[in-house]
């Protein structure tokens, strides 16, 4: 290996097992190798990704990223991942042809918003035509991916390729295997074709690192993609993708899926297989998973039922054995000829931080639409209690660093990479543990607390008698870059492991310009409410959470389609075509 | 309070959270007391329980149990406990005398084998009288344990009754509420009777204590009962309940029933509550469960069923949303008329410690009855590699005191009892952390020792293709008082988190006389072949372990109810009664 960070799968063990900064290149020479590569990735794109200066770019280059593509590629690259693998599986469209127009729309946007750390073209289109081969021979779809071009965050591993949670010291691990979830969707027919970018360490709710720089939002470059699954954010939200595989074990699907319109789903945790993956985290007794992010909700379903339909817990112990239910949790009542009613809590704040007025407005548009239909649906308030939420949010944090931060001080040190402001800043908040972190009888209190939380919530749960509860996924549309910091919103649902998916419900324009006026609780809630501005958030996407009780995975999807069926979503066009763009 | 250990359910918080020595009893004062209050609530059983002069008593005291009742009280304790249900449920018992007999023969048991804490004459009579009624009013019974008198492990909360865990410090110490179980068996029609005894710690596989002294086997008064759930063991044994709840973390509820020649089962962790309990357990990243233990096999899916027909997982967090599953997993071919057929996997030994020849002859003899029905049952070694299982040990061993064993020490000093030596010897084995014990770094290398363990048992289980597993129990029968020390065959399947049944083969007889030529592999093995005299264990029994896969609780017990209705177990009368005992 010699340093270099291109090495080969068999160089396992990995280059980040080396203590010495000695031995790795400066951090810098690293993060310039990898950009090269990413750069020469994409340069086998055909035909050719056109250049793009980024200092005449609009902030919002939704309608850029159009320009860029044939009118058939921007057909493509626009429908629903259940659209195309039907126009796959009838013969409608091949493969080759799909793949390559997300692999060049995904130059395109890495071109304008930096979300890509490669693209795989010749394993992509190998694929692609393998599987237009079996299609033609067999006369059927190879399983219920087939053909589909599925991009996937950078830590989540991929055999042969790097996953180095986007640490210098990490840039030259190579993946011995594919992470569990990969070999389940390629069986299942997807073609991997694109890697995205991540945070420094995974844990911000931006998209920054020494690797790969910054990556921006597509509704507005001034503003955050989210993170850490924000590479994938930005690349789903401008079309670049129409499924994606995030992680979350704060938001971290969830944030970048509300900040770029996009629909994503956290499951409960242990449901599906987290499998390998690269980090240098230090969490205990609070689990990430895995999950998807997508243009559309179908496709979160079938994400789910084709993974537990593999068994996945007969390999790997961590996951328990539910297949995915197909019993309605709403049968539809066959006199009225509709879903039962379904009984919906509102969570309007959390006590602690209130949302910026465009979330306060999604939150009473879905409401009000939901109230035209009383005999389908009830809706009840959801008091969130500020202690509630305060517990919480210092038990995550604390919990996500339960060594202090070591292992990712030690991963920077290995390469002499600086800490990101936002590393730091979550690293030394006043609820996370100085190293060398936690003692035992710290992390019972912690994990004692992690219990009265649950328990709090599931007595909650059932005193209201709701089915589904509507939240903010955040306290505000994506925030101005280096200022996105507040996880409560979603972290809360890691803490008790309800499954959550977010959907997106409108965006920001004139009706979010009037004053605010609202006087903060405390000093979070006063930084945060100062940082809202209508006029620097116009066009941003107004996301929201929907969630059930754990393990109620299957609930929560159907609830949400049978709310969208029912009161539309979004209920603005998020991303709307100018008169000379590209058409359908 | 002032140091009286008869307190009342208002005196929370708990005495034992006073931390001087001086403010407590001397531990013998203590001792006394609660021995002179066990004694008094025996006293108001009626009619009176004999005395015994435990001098003149012969080692095997079953059919003496037998002689100190009336016929009828012998009758209906010698019933299998879905009789008794379906006896009472059918009006032709009554709750109240059902429950008499029971308190007669749990005095009788107490007088014998030392295995009660407490009766409970008056609220055991009362809720029986209230039983009764019902069934007079409504012509139906209350649930579906309607009458069942069950008998209880101290440490399981009981709202108003101490809960110490066999700490002298603790006994002091009155439960502020029900145990989960107790509640949801209670509203199924439950009377809780009879509490049993436990070791100092609950950390033994014996049952001794500095507050109520060594608890013995029935079938052999020289041998432990078992631990920690050992005065369910002797108490079930000697049938003075026919049905208990034990706990297990390491084989407490599986020892002592393969002691005692009973059946129980340790459920998969997390599928029914553990709610509230005593102890001064320190362990991480090893959960226990409670569990029934029973005179019959039937029992135990009853007692399963009704727990998770409760749906606990919506109250208590910890319980995953899993019920107790109908579906056969061994469906009838109708054509041939009988179950699918079983595979069977059969671990001989552990690879560390040999079984003494009733283990290894109870295994053989179940093989051999399965052999004859080779369209029924295919029979598989399961080769148990050494390293996994000392992996396995070390790792739980470790994890079971996380703390060093600080808060067990703590609770001794308390009271300043004296630590017992079995005690001693559990929490100085070399595997297990010096205090303070581990920090969080320990804690991940233990935990992915599990993942590790984990994994490999599922990988094997797999590549076997086996339904269940066949295993010893222990490696040997009941122990002589005070070597019971070797866990690795029940603590292995507390690491992979396996449902397990305990059920009872044969005992030790004239067959197990000749002489055992075996050359142990190490030093523990060593110690333990020495142990072997079949002379010292005649008459004891002999249990085996089935085993199933994580979340099979359903199947591990349907295929034990399958083998034994084709091969019948045990194979031999465990306590034949003399000529003069009472018959039924």
């Amino acid at each position: 290996m010699g340093g270099s960070v291109l090495g080969k799968a068999e160089s396992f063990p990995l280059a980040s097992e080396k203590l010495l900064q000695s031995e790795l290149q400066p951090w810098q020479d690293i993060a310039k190798e990898r950009q090269q590569y990413r750069d020469a990735s994409i340069s086998r794109v055909e035909p050719r990704v056109p250049d793009v200066d980024t200092r005449f770019l609009p902030l919002n280059v939704l309608d850029t990223a159009r320009s860029m593509l044939t009118h058939r590629e921007t057909d493509i690259t626009e429908k629903c991942s259940i659209d195309l693998i039907n126009l796959m599986a009838s013969g409608n469209l091949t493969a080759v042809e799909v793949t390559n127009a997300f692999l060049r729309r995904a130059g395109v946007a890495q071109n304008l918003v930096n979300c890509i750390t490669e693209v795989l073209p010749e394993r992509a289109l190998n694929r692609a035509k393998y599987l237009d081969e079996y299609y033609q021979k067999h006369k059927k779809p190879i399983g219920p991916f087939h053909g589909l071009p599925i991009s996937v965050k950078e830590h989540i591993a991929m055999k042969g390729l790097t996953f180095d949670a986007a640490f210098c010291s990490k840039a030259g691990d190579i993946a011995p295997d594919d992470n569990a979830l990969i070999k389940i969707l390629f069986d299942a027919g997807a073609i991997f074709y694109a890697r995205t970018t991540e945070p420094q360490s995974l844990m911000h709710i931006e998209t920054d690192s020494n690797l790969y720089g910054t990556t921006v939002n597509p509704f507005n470059r001034n503003l955050t993609c989210g993170g850490s699954s924000g590479g994938e954010g930005a690349l789903i939200g401008i079309r670049g993708s129409s499924l994606g595989i995030g992680s979350d074990i704060g938001g971290s699907i969830r944030v970048p899926s509300a900040n770029n319109g996009l629909y994503g789903f956290k499951p409960t945790q242990k449901r599906i297989p987290k499998g390998l993956m690269a980090g240098a985290g230090s969490s205990e007794g609070i689990e990430g998973t895995l999950g998807p992010m997508s243009t559309t909700l179908e496709p979160l379903s079938l994400f789910m039922s084709t993974i537990l339909a593999s068994n996945p817990w007969e390999t790997d112990p961590s996951i328990l054995p539910i297949p995915w239910r197909q019993e309605p949790s709403f049968p539809v009542d066959t006199t009225a000829g509709k879903p039962r009613k379904m009984k919906i809590g509102v969570m309007r704040w959390d006590g602690v931080i209130m949302p910026h007025p465009p979330i306060t407005r999604g939150i009473n548009e879905v409401v009000a639409k939901l109230e035209a239909f009383p005999d389908q649906f009830e809706i009840v308030e959801w008091n969130q209690e500020a202690a509630d939420t305060i517990l919480a949010c210092d038990t995550v944090t604390a919990l996500w660093f339960a060594d202090g931060g070591q292992r990712l001080y030690r991963e920077l040190e290995k390469s002499g990479e600086p800490i990101l402001p936002l590393t730091e800043w979550i690293v030394t908040l006043p609820s996370v543990p100085k190293p060398p972190g936690l003692i035992i009888q710290d992390l019972w209190k912690l994990k004692s607390d992690v219990t009265k939380i649950q328990t709090t919530y599931a007595a909650k749960w059932l005193a209201a008698g709701i089915d589904v509860l509507l939240a903010p996924a955040a306290p505000g549309v994506a925030p101005r870059l280096q200022t996105a910091k507040y996880t409560s919103y979603t972290s809360m649902w890691n803490v008790v492991e309800y499954p959550v998916a977010v959907f997106p419900v409108s965006k920001v324009d004139d009706r979010d310009l009037g004053a605010w006026n609202y006087t903060p609780v405390g000093k979070q809630d006063e930084d945060h409410a100062a940082e809202w501005d209508a006029n620097d958030f116009m066009g941003a996407p107004i996301g929201l959470q929907l969630v059930a009780r754990r393990f109620q995975d299957e609930k929560v999807l159907e609830a949400l389609t049978i709310i969208k069926n029912t009161i539309g979503l979004p209920f603005v066009d998020l991303a709307p075509r100018s008169p000379d763009s590209p058409r359908l």
